[in-house]
């Protein structure tokens, strides 16, 4: 579990470039403040190198593969050089398959759709939905919450010896928990589920952005991760792992470029022959741009010294950690409890206050952005906040029914049970002051409150116009 | 089939401006030329308002749906307008929705997921891969090529009529053929399958760039298009129509976004209760970038004067067809004939030469950038070469084995029957002088042959820097 150690005599950097640093945003009080980007977990700016990248690439954009012109040779090199990219990246083993997706999510629906027909998928009840729910045509068991890594590993390696029948076994975890921030023992899962003849699929979303992942080191079967976590919002992602059941599945897409060979029977049906290499499950045209600026971050993250960048985001959490530890009204929401390592997610409920709210109050008052609510991880956002885990809540979409908010969460004048949380987000571009705006804006609203009153309208928290102000 | 017409008498327009318009490119004889993008129809260049589209937003992206912070909710407003400028682009019927995918091939395997079980798929054996293969657990027919539009619609009536049980029905038809351009009688089509009970979806992955698509004149049922082809290559793709089978599905995706409310079940298991609306089938954080610049481009093409532009592509259109009659030893590929309306896409074939050749010395001794192969409609072109259909060809892949090309094709001194074949497209961005150089270049090419001599390496055909100059 100690994954910071060998970062802690790393001499610290300045936060990387990123897009929108300078961007400014109008304030609910007056004037306008630099945007402070604390939503990291959801999606992280673009890195300026990677920006650069991309705008250097897009004139020399063609079409891959199969066309004979220059610039679709020059962008077919680009396409497969990131392919060996992220491959370093994540030290991948040399028969490990980089499959490119567009999420996280993608990623695992993906391996969802190759597991074999009779495997059984163990996921803990804490993960976000995109590693709980895309198992649908496997028999899925769902582990309740533990409370210790070691725990977690106990309650793994009893639930694989007493699967039955003891048949091939996937297992799914994340690497960094999207609501805590908190470090799964992956190495230790790992080495738990291959003990007990199962597989592991690390789903590094929230983990890959803060910390290298080694995927030989951990030992896990294949990881999942999603560029534009990873300062790469371009609309691709990763899995990359073992091939053989990759290779044995049916294509993820039908279509060109995952199939090699397509021919009319006689009998007026028609056979196809299907790569068997990572163009199997990556049919239609691909995002090169999406991928090459995946693969631009992962250069710049190493380039840059990536156990610098992380001994130096273990600076801010631990500043945000001990500024929230000064308000006796806010609530930081942990699985394993004070010590337990983590990245730069924080998640939190302040006493007296609707979350949705007190998030609204922190973008209108001070050009902050946080989020608000389940986090798309209900079952262990219910368990944190002591609400009965089986009453759902909703999850980030455009379309909740206007009105559904007021219902399912308590008002800040309100004394009903909290329904949701507040998470704050940062890493490698973050800069000091977006930390120090933070706490100094969380302990103004819980001394003095908000200035302003907030009201739901559309589904969306904003200040109440029509009220006086306070 | 008179689309053009309402084009005829609009004054013709300059190209729109492209990204990489002044990019240059090496030529194995010496000197550098500005590179001739004639692939538009794998892969189309980027119009510059796109890319200044994306360029002005990107500081601003941030994480879409539940952020509450100010880039958050630009970006969410963003993302949903975006969604509303595609609707009017494709003139969606009010209760149609559009779902953002990452490509045709995706929005057409989303499409196979959601048909109902004992859904009757037809489809002809001239469609692209993306649109032959989707249909996995379907029943799927697949109608003989036939000769002409009438003969199209004649064929599919009569499959139509006698399917057995004459039950749900989908017919997937393209607008435009990706390997000889020509249109399709898309709106003779849907009536004929709605005239049989059965729906009918349109993959204009080729029409859309070049020609206005109006869903509900065309009557329908679902469109199918990907950004890269219409001058926005940032990886996101369309399906919009009708709601009711999309509702009725299992999610596409599993994951957040997707998901209104999770919740454990008492008996250890997990409940779902899944969005009805686009976000049913689009889990995952959102592709911003990549569906802003589909948006981008619909306004662009709409702005600049979309039947302005089709009039001009109609002009490069017979330019080129003027130009490669004029040589005896090229056969322009046409499945309903030499008068068959048709979009800036065309191939054919050399007598005496290898297409691969062909194209690779189009770009090593003049910059042009074309396609050589199968284009993923190995049927299609296998009937239009004349050689057996069932003889399997492969389709543009990256890890096509060294070595096959050279087996599976003739070279250029040969005298074996031709394989595959040479595709020249453009559009909206291409200046005169590329159609004007391409002309040109094919015909020095076939009266005094190439400088130099070409050979396969890694599965792609390069000059043989080894072998003297000719």
């Amino acid at each position: 579990m100690s994954v910071f150690t060998a970062a802690a005599d790393q001499s610290l950097c300045t936060p990387l470039p990123v897009l929108g640093e300078d961007v400014t945003v109008p304030l609910v009080t007056g004037g306008e403040v630099t945007y402070a980007a604390l939503d990291y977990a959801a999606s992280a700016p673009a890195l300026q190198r990677v920006w650069d990248d991309v705008a250097a690439y897009a004139p020399y954009y063609g079409s891959v593969h199969r066309g004979a012109g220059y610039l679709s040779q020059l962008s077919t090199d680009l396409f497969e050089n990131s392919r060996a990219t992220v491959a370093e990246f994540l030290g991948c083993r040399a028969d490990d398959q980089v499959i490119f997706t567009r999420s996280t999510t993608d990623s695992l629906n993906l391996l969802a759709a190759v597991v074999p027909a009779d495997c059984q998928v163990f996921v803990y009840e804490t993960e976000h939905h995109a590693s709980l729910l895309p198992w649908r045509d496997a028999r899925v068991t769902y582990l309740n919450a533990p409370r210790t890594p070691a725990q977690a590993v106990e309650t793994l390696e009893r639930a694989l010896a007493d699967r039955d029948p003891y048949g091939p076994a996937l297992v799914c975890v994340t690497g960094a928990s999207n609501v805590t921030g908190e470090l799964w023992p992956v190495k230790e899962l790992a080495a738990a589920a291959h003990a007990h003849g199962a597989r592991i699929v690390l789903d590094a979303a929230q983990l890959a952005p803060h910390h290298p992942v080694d995927i030989a080191e951990l030992d896990v079967d294949w990881v999942a991760f999603s560029g534009h976590k990873l300062y790469a919002p371009f609309g691709s992602g990763v899995l990359a792992g073992r091939a053989d059941w990759l290779q044995d599945a049916e294509p993820y897409l039908a279509g060109g470029g995952a199939s090699r060979k397509v021919a009319r029977r006689t009998d007026g049906g028609v056979d196809v022959e299907w790569h068997s290499t990572a163009a199997r499950h990556e049919a239609g045209s691909p995002n090169v741009i999406g991928v090459y600026s995946i693969a631009s971050a992962c250069k710049a993250l190493t380039e840059a010294g990536f156990d610098r960048l992380v001994a130096r985001e273990q600076q801010l959490v631990t500043r945000v950690r001990e500024g929230l530890a000064e308000v006796p009204q806010v609530k930081v929401l942990s699985l394993f409890g004070d010590d337990a390592p983590r990245v730069g997610v924080i998640s939190f409920v302040v006493e007296g206050w609707n979350s949705s709210h007190f998030a609204a109050a922190l973008s209108a008052e001070y050009g902050i952005g946080v989020r608000d609510g389940l986090f798309c991880a209900h079952p262990l956002v219910r368990t944190l906040l002591g609400s009965d885990p089986q009453d759902p809540g909703e999850c980030g979409a455009p379309e909740a029914e206007p009105g559904e908010l007021p219902q399912s969460r308590t008002d800040s004048t309100g004394g009903t049970p909290l329904l949701n949380a507040i998470r704050v987000s940062f890493g490698a571009g973050t800069p000091d002051e977006h930390i120090e705006r933070f706490v100094r804006a969380v302990k103004e609203l819980v001394s003095k409150g908000a200035q302003w009153k907030y009201r739901t309208e559309d589904g969306r928290c904003v200040p109440d116009r029509g009220a006086a102000q306070l």
